[in-house]
């Protein structure tokens, strides 16, 4: 159902993504198509590879999809599994379960460990299964950086830490979907083997390209792997790269708008970025105190800081406040989904976004508790100013 | 002096006006351009002055000029006053004193009432003027319905009845530049000769138009106005009007936008606009009460919907508050003009615009205040957000 | 090498896709990015899906993808067809191969029926092919309609009919990338069970989305179909299309542009859009006999309608010539692929396209045949204006 | 009465301007307008007047009006000529006569010089006419540099000589609304006083904006001129300028467009620019001769880069064809103004305009005049070819 209520001034899309993509960006990817075969393409591919490398904090290949994330999600597993391989993934909310389906349809075999999706991923339990494994059957760990549906961040230097430990060949197959660009991660240093990425993000671009990142020894795993594969194949996508092209027809304009949104970062710098992130994260979580609210997120460690999910009390429809909420305020908030449906919402506080925006974000949050009669404390937006008003 | 601080995000433009310009209307300014003189142009300019007659809630004929709102001010003035012709103009901020200098510089007599710049017109003076002329010298009354200076809003109404109680010919002038399309405006029933417009504040485009809706009274003036003119004569503009042109080449790609606009505010309908603008700006009233700050306007009948003006503690320079929070939180506020420079600060609370948006500002306002260092009680947002959370 | 030289004025992109988008299209697609979730967004993929049929001319589901065409080509293969099945394919150019090499990296068996790249599907071979076939191993036949790569155009519905002369189960998947929207072509009456799109072509879209329409027989076959599939799976789309959601984040802002593209084509009406590129497919060829230069396509009932591959004299580089003309007229024409690289170049004259396009197109080859030295008679463009300036 | 024609493919806008204005501008322009009287906005003021000298080839002030290029002409006059001063112009066509006709409004006199529309300004004429007003009651001269009616560019220089031999104080002012950035023109070298600008033509820009460069001796006049005057006046402009602001709201958007559209012209070089407009020119001159039709401009010397008016064959009407031309082939050509109204029809060659889309408008032309019966020869596109593929 259409709703037919007519909104003036900017919608408010404060999902934890897509996210709002800057005006820079917009105007970027309707420059006129070009020929994807000649010289002014080649060198934009070269420029924007080189530049995405930094995000992903990597010195190896970089893979751009013309696809969304769960095609990325796919692509990291059907070049490096075999059919039948057994893949170890963690809980950590619907994400993950999603991912589990992908893979589970692709034929691999999951050993699932399960969580209450309230924390991140456990490293010890990793360490435990990984070290039962004695005949190394595990090809790989995957596991989700930032869970989008809980707003929880797991430690994957940690993972890393635990495969290592274990003393086990297992891939480490991470899905930055919701944290690259927004948060700092690192490719290279944490020893990942492919993180996957997504473009509407933190990326700050509408959706339409998924990302992988390779090790060397994904690279590796990819010549052995046995899985029949043509779109999301590695191989023909590093060679053409090579000199500017792509085996397949590219998304033209959707690489001009991402070779504006790596400048935009790095522009800010990518230190700036996270600390912007980590700034307004921080007033978002007062303001849930200051309300009462609970976070779904248990372990401070582990809040996320481009999205936080937010706990209904008990009796109360989280569906029926956005509702409200978008109606009303024309303000879109995240549902909660999977086993948390109407019992969270999520506030988005990544990507092209800053301190005002946030701060009319949680005022909708706050009026349409009051307009719902949903119980809570004032003092939420009291609380984020607090913060964000502090002296520099 | 350029700021070096990166932002991201979107920029809070709260002058009042220029004005947000919707991205519906930034991109239908990016049509090609079209020839002037062809049917299509044609069937485009008679739509639009169909729809704009609606928003000037008159019968008559409007005028589009590619100018300032100046231009149109000027237009206003050399169509119906002759070369020496007095004017009685009316104290009521900056705008109307600028406009008082355009007819000086035109070499027309200015018969100027004084005021305090906290008060809109009062009819009974402009009657005690107008009866004491008893040779009828004064050609016409020029007042400013919303003066973008000072928040205030002046009765034209009243100041046509006070016209009208004193038998006295004089036109009516008026300045709705930052009134029209954000409130109420009647220029047939209120009886008015020339209302001059302007496009970059409630009609949500970027500056560039000028306009001039005129009176039967207004064009009988013409024709016998001496002034010399060419480039804001009313006559070849009706007449090229008539069949969709223009008789000199108009700002096309601004008439794009234009159409969209009209569009726009047809479809939330005129009234929806005015009780958007009327509740924006009670909330914006209640944060000042919040804050204990002082509304520029005094009279509650006379405060406007389009921007308020607030004072600023004694010692504490606004101009000092507006740097800080333009660094800091990336919102532009309107400075204080002429004698309240420095003492003042404007909020745009007009045009392309929401609750939202809105509490971004009084958030960015209220930090601001804390960071500054300027005396102040908390309290002036939530105050904002028990108005916009009324059940509706 | 990118080259140094600046060009003013606009860019000629003659390849046969990607096309150039119209401006309506382009500027669509800079809409602020919605949530898919939403209620807008819902009632954007109902109308969508609604009038694709009609491009397609359909009434069974069509699936859209975010992917290039090879996407798509994929999608219809691993949905309708188990590992090891055999599949019976024909050499109409480049793309038929490129395909080729899809369905065996799949794992698929293919038999493939070869021909000189100058001709389009012998409905004869396929015929006798099929009847060879007693025990019905070939699970389908793909064949291109359109051959990108040669500028020829193959009948599908003869292919249909051999097919059921033959007596065959075989699916018949069929490949209109650079067809469809610009030839008329018929899902549902010609019996086609997959049919593959692309958005770059016909569709006036920039590439990022694939399509996939289908028939009854389509998904019954998915239903059995055992390949592990999960980007590219029809039923969780078709389910969630239902209600006008995606099962993945779909490419947003590519859909608002192809939202304006199907409102193209229907207010020109398809059959208009098909014999505007009938007309101008043409005037082409006229050209080309005018220069006594060779069409790579032998037969006139299988010229295509929406490009022309032209050879060059024996012992003339078509990429030399192709390079002067980007250099010199920054005109893009389409290179010459595989086994007729360098022999042939290929003219685009599809999509937002007409006939003071298609003119200084050819403009631009007679003039690089001129200052390439290619041995040519004048006259291509003259004979091409007599066909545009016929009378109506 | 709009045609109901659908048209696909690129609008040909082939009026001697307003121009096809490049995407790259149109994107610049939907830029969110900025606070017109903060730090960006100045620093984008400087860098803007800073290049818009280079384009006038001054090293004095260049003023920016939001306004058509006819305000630039009213503005030129009321800056330096007091009320009733003699004005000596020259009949060059139908715009000379209108800016005589602004004159005349704002009730200067004017001193014509008439002629035949056939040629450019005769030096000889002036300087006789300079010779014998003994008193020196002619204050300035004014004359149009490219007559865009005619297509007929004079000597400017030449008449700047008249004016110093015939030992005359009179001020030179000279109109380049249709010749700036597309033809060689020195402000300086040349000794003009004032010259005048429109943004929608060689600029590249949609209409808006109109410009005023001054010498020494025009501020100085200017100091004297009586007649009052407001928004047209040069002294607050200039003041504010220097801080990079402006004395009332500026049309900001066209602002931005104006900054890529200096950027562009830089980029190219203005030489490259000025010789791309004589070979297409030369070009479309060389079809002219091909179809035996004749030029309106009679002399070489005069003939003009930017546009060509073409004369029609005895009992043919110019109108009619490009009627005719603008149904079937989507392309606006100028019509014929004032006195050669029907008897010529203009083709515009200046602005963002290359080889292929000249060669697209040559070919509607010869292709209208066939389908419209007109007398002519064929051959005029494949003269204009001969000319465009020389070896560089």
């Amino acid at each position: 159902m259409v709703t037919s209520t007519i909104h003036e001034g900017r919608h408010f899309l404060q999902i934890p993504g897509p996210t709002n993509v800057p005006d820079r960006v917009l105007r970027a990817m309707t420059r006129p198509t070009i020929d994807h075969r000649g010289p002014e393409f080649a060198s934009l591919t070269l420029s924007i590879l080189g530049r995405l490398k930094q995000v992903f904090k990597t010195t190896g290949p970089v893979i751009i999809f013309p696809s969304s994330g769960t095609g990325a999600w796919e692509a990291a597993l059907v070049n490096t599994l075999s059919r039948g391989d057994l893949l170890l993934m963690y809980e950590t909310g619907q994400f993950a379960h999603l991912w589990r389906g992908v893979a589970e349809r692709l034929e691999y075999e999951v050993e699932w460990i399960d969580d209450d999706w309230r924390h991140g991923v456990d490293s010890e339990r990793i360490f435990d299964r990984l070290t039962a494994d004695k005949e190394h059957r595990i090809g790989a760990v995957a596991v989700v950086h930032n869970e989008t549906s809980t707003g929880i961040t797991s430690n994957i230097s940690g993972v890393r830490r635990a495969i290592d430990e274990a003393g086990h060949p297992a891939l480490l197959i991470v899905d930055t979907i919701s944290s690259l660009a927004s948060m700092d991660y690192r490719h290279d240093e944490w020893g990942v083997d492919v993180t996957v990425g997504g473009s509407q993000k933190g990326l700050m671009l509408p959706p339409g390209l998924g990302f992988n990142a390779l090790s060397e020894r994904a690279l590796q795993a990819s010549a052995s792997a046995s899985l029949g594969r043509s779109y999301w194949a590695w191989d023909p996508v590093i060679e053409a790269n090579k000199s500017g092209f792509f085996p397949y027809t590219p998304a033209t304009n959707l690489l001009f708008g991402l070779d504006q949104a790596l400048d935009m970062l790095i522009e800010e710098g990518l230190d700036s970025v996270f600390s912007r992130h980590a700034r307004l994260a921080r007033a978002t979580r007062e303001a849930l105190s200051g309300w009462e609210l609970e976070n779904l997120a248990i372990s401070p460690a582990e809040y996320s800081d481009s999205l936080t999910a937010v706990m209904m009390p008990e009796g109360y429809d989280a569906d029926e406040l956005r509702r409200l909420i978008l109606e009303r305020f024309d303000m879109a908030l995240g549902t909660g989904l999977g086993k948390v449906q109407g019992r969270v919402f999520r506030i988005g506080h990544l990507g092209h976004f800053n301190e005002l925006m946030l701060m009319g974000t949680l005022c909708g949050v706050e009026m349409g508790l009051e307009l719902a009669g949903v119980p809570h404390k004032k003092g939420g937006v009291d609380a984020a100013m607090r913060i964000l008003a502090e002296q520099g």
